[in-house]
C-alpha cells in the first residue's frame, strides 16, 4: 500500500488523558482511534494486526478440531437467572438494555450460558460428542476503571472456546489439547518465552484453572514464577498447602507483574447440570455433560505485545501479526521505489511504501513509530550502488542488498 | 469435514414460532439457532455462508480502494446530540445502556457520527482526500417487530461504507464507484437478475438516493418496475413529478414485493458541518467534506439467498457463498468413499462427507435441506461400475463420473 493513500496519519504527542503506553503508541501510530475511556475503534494498520492475531487463533482452534460459530450480543434474563448470574450482585460487569416493550436484555460479558442452551439442541447421545465451539465475538463488560488501553476494554473481541465431554478422562484430554494449542498461539505471536500457564483458583469442578500470564510492568496481576521448572502461581493460591501440592517451595519463587493474556478453566457440570445439557450413554443412562471454557482476548494479545515489545522508538511488531512485512521509505528516488515497491508486492510481499512529500527525518520517525518488521531505503546512494538499504526493526545492523535482489531476500526472510 | 463431526444435526420441523422461511430453513438445518425473537446465533454452516459473503464484499471494496477498520458498538450521547439523533423522539430504533457511574451510552445502530468525528483527526487538506472507508461491525436496532427471521435482526453484522470527497463532481464519482461494486457483489452472490438500483427519496443534498431491492414475496418494501429499461423507484417517490424526471410512465411500472439488500446515500455535508469536519483546500480556504453513505447487510443477503433461490426441498447456495463445495453421500460404501472424501480435500475441493450412520433417505434429504450445489453418491452401484453419481443441487440431472475423473470434474466446474 502506498502511505499518501493510507487515511491515518501519525501524530507527535499521544492525548494526554491517555496513560498506558500501549493505547499511547498505538494512537500516535494511527493503529486504534479512542472513542471514550475504554472504548477503541481499530483503524487499518490495528485492524491488519488485530485480523492476524485472531488468523493465528483461528488456525490453532481449527487444527484441533473447533468448530466455529457466531454468538450473540443480546442475553435474555431468563437463561441468566437459571444459573445465578443475571442479578448485578452477583455479577457487576453487567450491561443491561431493554427492548421497548421493557424486557431486559444484557449484553453478554461470557457465553457459557447460551453455548450451552443451544448445545442442548444439538446433543443428545454419547456419539454426540466430544465438541469443541469457539467463536470470535464481542463482549461488553461494564468496567469501573478502563486505563489500561486496549488491554481492558469495555467493548472487546474474545475468542472463547467451550468443550463438552463424556468423562472427566475425555474432559482432561480436550483440556491438555487446548493448553498446547494456547502456548502454540503465544510462541507464535511473540509472546512465548516471557509467558507462563500459571495455575489459579480452580472452583468446585477443578483444583486448579490456568491462567496465561506475560511478564510485564504493565501488567494488572501478580504472579510467583519458579525459575528453574518454569512454573507459575497466581496470588490467591500462593499458599503453603498449594505449594507442597506443586512441589514448590517459597524462597524459589519470583515475584512479577503480569497481564492476563488467556485462561483455560474446568468448568464440570456447573452449567450442564442448571440448563439440562445431558446426554444419553453407552448403557443408556443420562449424565451431564462435562465442560471446560478458554478464553483468549486477541486485543488484549495486541496490546500486550505493544508493551513488551516496543523501545523507545516506537512499536516493534513480530512478524507473524505485524501489518505489513516491509516499510520502504522513498528519499527523493521515487521513480525507482516505485519500481522496487511493484517488484515486492507483484511477489506478494506485503510492502507499505512510504511515497509521502516529507522529510527523510519524518520518515525514519514515522518507520520507527509504525514498527514494520524490514525497512527498505532508497536514497540517492542506492541509485547509485544499485542497492537498498535493509535493517529490521529491532536491530541497528543496515544489509546493502542489490535492487534485483530484494524479492528473493524477502521471499527467504 | 466429516458430517459425523459437526455439531449441529438436521431437524426435520422448524419451531412453530417461526413464521419466516428463511429462518425455518436455516434452523432446520442447523445454519442458525435462534436466541429469541430477531436475535439469532450463527452456526458453523451458516457462519461459513455468512463469511463467504463478507469476503465477496470486502474483495470488492478493497478492490474500489476501501479501507477496512472497526469502530464501536458503545457509542456516546453528547456525540449524537450534535447531530440531534440521540433522542428516541428522534430515533426510534435505540439500545440505550449506562456506565456504572450513570452516564447514558447507546449502542451503534449505524456510524455516520463516529466515523465523521474520528475523520476530523485525519483529515485536514485537499491531499488528505478522498478516502474510502468501510467497516463490517455488529448493529443493534431496537425493531418493535422481528418476523422476518435473519433479514431483519435487532442484533447483526453489517457492511458500512462512507466517503468522504473534496467536491460534489469527486463525491459523484465515489458514489459511481460503489454502486458499480454493488451490482457486482449482488451478481457474485447469486442475486443479480432480480435485484434493481431502486430510485428512493435523497434528503437535503441529492433529489434520490438508491435502494438495492431483491424482487421476493418475503420483501417487506414494494417497488416499482419498468422493465423495459430496468429503472425502478420504491413508493415514497412514486409521485408524477418524479416519474417525469425519469421518463418513465406509470402504466410500463409493474408493482413487486422486495427485500432492501443494500443501500447507498448521498450525505452531502449533513454530518461534516454539525461534527466541524473540514479541510483545507486548494487556495487555502477552508471547506466541509462531502460526504455518502453504502450499507449492505451480510445476514439480510444470506436470507434473501435462503428465500427466493430455495425450494420445496431445502436451501440451493451459490457456490460463491455455498458452506462446502461438495456433499459426499456414502451409501454402505463407506471404504471408497473415505478414499474419495481424501482426495478431494487435498486437491482444496472443499466438501462435507455425510459419514453417518443412517438411511439413504435421510442422507439423500438432508442433502437437499442444506443446498451444498453438489451431491455426490458412492453406493454399491459404483463400486461395481468404479463411477460416481454426481448431481447439481439445482438440477435433476445426474452425472457419472469415474472414481479417477471427480478431482478434474471439481476442479473445472
Amino acid at each position: 500500500m502506498r502511505q499518501t493513500q493510507l487515511f491515518t496519519k501519525t501524530k507527535k504527542e499521544a492525548p494526554k488523558d491517555e496513560v498506558s503506553k500501549n493505547a499511547q503508541l498505538l494512537i500516535r501510530a494511527g493503529f486504534v482511534h479512542k472513542e471514550m475511556a475504554g472504548v477503541y475503534s481499530f483503524l487499518p494498520l490495528g485492524l491488519k494486526v488485530l485480523s492476524n492475531i485472531i488468523n493465528v487463533i483461528r488456525e490453532e482452534m481449527d487444527a484441533i478440531g473447533g468448530q466455529e460459530l457466531a454468538l450473540t450480543a443480546l442475553q435474555d434474563k431468563e437463561l441468566w437467572q437459571k444459573t445465578d448470574r443475571w442479578d448485578d450482585k452477583q455479577v457487576d460487569v453487567w450491561f443491561k438494555t431493554a427492548l421497548k416493550n421493557g424486557t431486559e436484555l444484557g449484553l453478554g460479558w461470557t457465553h457459557e450460558e447460551p453455548i450451552t442452551r443451544l448445545m442442548t439442541q444439538q446433543i443428545a447421545s454419547y456419539r454426540d460428542l466430544p465438541v469443541l465451539a469457539y467463536q470470535f465475538q464481542t463482549k461488553f463488560r461494564n468496567e469501573t476503571r478502563a486505563k489500561s488501553g486496549i488491554m481492558r476494554m469495555r467493548e472487546f473481541m474474545m475468542k472463547d472456546m467451550y468443550s463438552f465431554a463424556r468423562t472427566e478422562a475425555e474432559h482432561q484430554e480436550l483440556y491438555a489439547r487446548v493448553r498446547a494449542a494456547y502456548q502454540r498461539i503465544f510462541e507464535r505471536v511473540g509472546l512465548g518465552g516471557r509467558t507462563y500457564a500459571a495455575f489459579a483458583s480452580g472452583g468446585a469442578f477443578s483444583k486448579y484453572s490456568e491462567e496465561f500470564q506475560t511478564v510485564s510492568d504493565a501488567g494488572e496481576d501478580l504472579i510467583y514464577i519458579d525459575e528453574t521448572s518454569g512454573q507459575a502461581l497466581n496470588k490467591e493460591v500462593l499458599t503453603d498447602e498449594v505449594l507442597a501440592d506443586l512441589g514448590l517451595t517459597r524462597e524459589n519463587l519470583v515475584e512479577k507483574k503480569s497481564i492476563e493474556v488467556g485462561n483455560i478453566f474446568t468448568l464440570g457440570t456447573k452449567f450442564s447440570v442448571p440448563l439440562g445439557l445431558t446426554f444419553k450413554d453407552e448403557t443408556g443412562a443420562m449424565a451431564p455433560v462435562m465442560m471446560g471454557c478458554y478464553g483468549i482476548g486477541p486485543g488484549r494479545v495486541m496490546g500486550t505485545i505493544a508493551e513488551v515489545l516496543s523501545d523507545a522508538a516506537g512499536l516493534v511488531w513480530p512478524a507473524s501479526v505485524a501489518p505489513f512485512k516491509v516499510h520502504l521509505l522513498s528519499l527523493n528516488a521515487d521513480e525507482k521505489t516505485l519500481e522496487i515497491y511493484d517488484a515486492l508486492t507483484a511477489a506478494g510481499i506485503e510492502t507499505l511504501y512510504d511515497d509521502r512529500d516529507t522529510s527523510a527525518g519524518d520518515k525514519f520517525s514515522d518507520s520507527d513509530l509504525l514498527g514494520i518488521p524490514y525497512r527498505v531505503v532508497i536514497g540517492k546512494r542506492s541509485l547509485a550502488s544499485g542497492q537498498a538499504e535493509v535493517k529490521p526493526r529491532v536491530s541497528a545492523d543496515v544489509e546493502m542488498i542489490s535492487f534485483e535482489g530484494l524479492v528473493s531476500y524477502f521471499t527467504q526472510h
